[in-house]
């Protein structure tokens, strides 16, 4: 079987256009979120609760939870760690519960409110979402970029582009649609030298600022874990 | 002088998110509203009143106004003319006011609420749109794309991205915000041949059923006419 529709959807504030028939979300926000879960997850926490409000995120760090709170690619005031994934990687996250609210990321998470299953990619897991995107060939998939404050972003369409490449390779997919094909034709302008492709973004600019070279170079390396965070009531956890 | 940022929005839907700063917008709806706008005022029509509402065209038909109505590619029961350019050319719209409703790009004309000037765009006035924006280097632009029921289409895509492919070669823009980069290496692999790449994209898929090879055709020539139309209180009128 085939999936029968993959759309990419390039802010948040499109999903519901792209949710009309029965669907699978994966939220994608690589630079910094989406990877930053999936690094989490991969040395052993528990679960990641998805906060919008850092008003929320601040109420779980009075109660002792571990809490990642990012807004303008910055640490907030108050808090000890942001949404970098070198923060969640090592021994201080196993068994942890931990607490995340960052600018566009969790937003986009909370957006996906009429998917029946929503799971979180990055090119970090990228073959783990494709896996996974395989097993559930009975509906559309939307690929929920979180791009930037609204807007469309460059490296959320270009992991975009992957799996829709991933999933033509594999013979898995009915149609794309325009969007789909866009982040196709970008993802294979892109593929040999993600980060050289990058270095024009917007976002990239933004973020080098930040001084975060190797968050960037973690973000855009493929398959470094197996681990397919998914969306539960409980939080994001391990598949 | 320099246009300060060029973005492209890929929907009337996330228009705001775009309209943060002092801008300009070229409404853009290729397939086939903003090239037959195009074609409209070429042939010597006096303006050309968008309205959203097939209501409010009705009430004009009444009035014995020439009305082109269009919902999902078909003319809409009780018109006489929908929204293709061929419609449109002829002295049969020879300083005459045309009304025009289409599915998406009357709808994002509206949308442009906040533009200090809106202008209308299609691959037939291609020159003539980019001559405008360098006559308005003081204020960002927004490329607003009509897109297909708040979607991302590919042929809006491709125009906005020949626009920033033109105002690069000139050297009259500051940056290109991601959307536009995007928006330009789809351009820039498509410019050979836009009919052929078209071909695999959905609303071309939808509109072959229709079989308006003619209009498409029409609709993917470049520089057919230097009107530039611009929208005022009054309508939509040849700068």
């Amino acid at each position: 079987m085939k999936i029968p529709k993959v759309h990419v959807c390039f802010s948040p504030e499109l999903y519901s256009a792209y949710a009309e028939d029965k669907h699978v979300v994966v939220v994608i926000d690589v630079l910094r979120a989406t990877s930053a879960i999936c690094a989490a997850l991969d040395s052993g926490a528990e679960r990641v609760i998805p906060v919008v409000d850092v008003i929320v995120a601040r109420d779980y760090l009075g109660k002792g939870f571990l809490v990642g709170a990012e807004r303008g690619g910055d640490i907030v005031d108050g808090f000890e760690y942001g949404n970098s994934p070198g923060e969640f990687q090592g021994d201080h996250v196993k068994d942890k519960t931990i607490v995340l609210t960052t600018s566009n990321g969790t937003y986009a998470i909370a957006a996906a409110q009429k998917a029946e299953e929503v799971a979180i990619g990055a090119f970090v897991n990228l073959e783990a979402v494709v896996s996974w995107l395989c097993t559930h060939t009975d509906k559309d998939v939307v690929l929920l970029c979180a791009g930037w404050k609204r807007k469309f972003n460059m490296e959320d369409t270009l992991f975009a582009g992957a799996v829709v490449d991933r999933l033509k390779e594999l013979d898995k997919v009915e149609e794309v649609t325009d969007s789909g094909i866009a982040a196709l034709h970008l993802y294979r302008l892109a593929s040999k030298d993600l980060y050289g492709f990058l270095e024009n973004s917007s976002h990239r600019k933004r973020l080098r600022k930040l001084d975060i070279t190797e968050d960037v170079m973690f973000c855009l390396s493929l398959n470094k874990t197996d681990v397919l965070p998914i969306l539960t009531p409980d939080g994001i956890v391990k598949l």
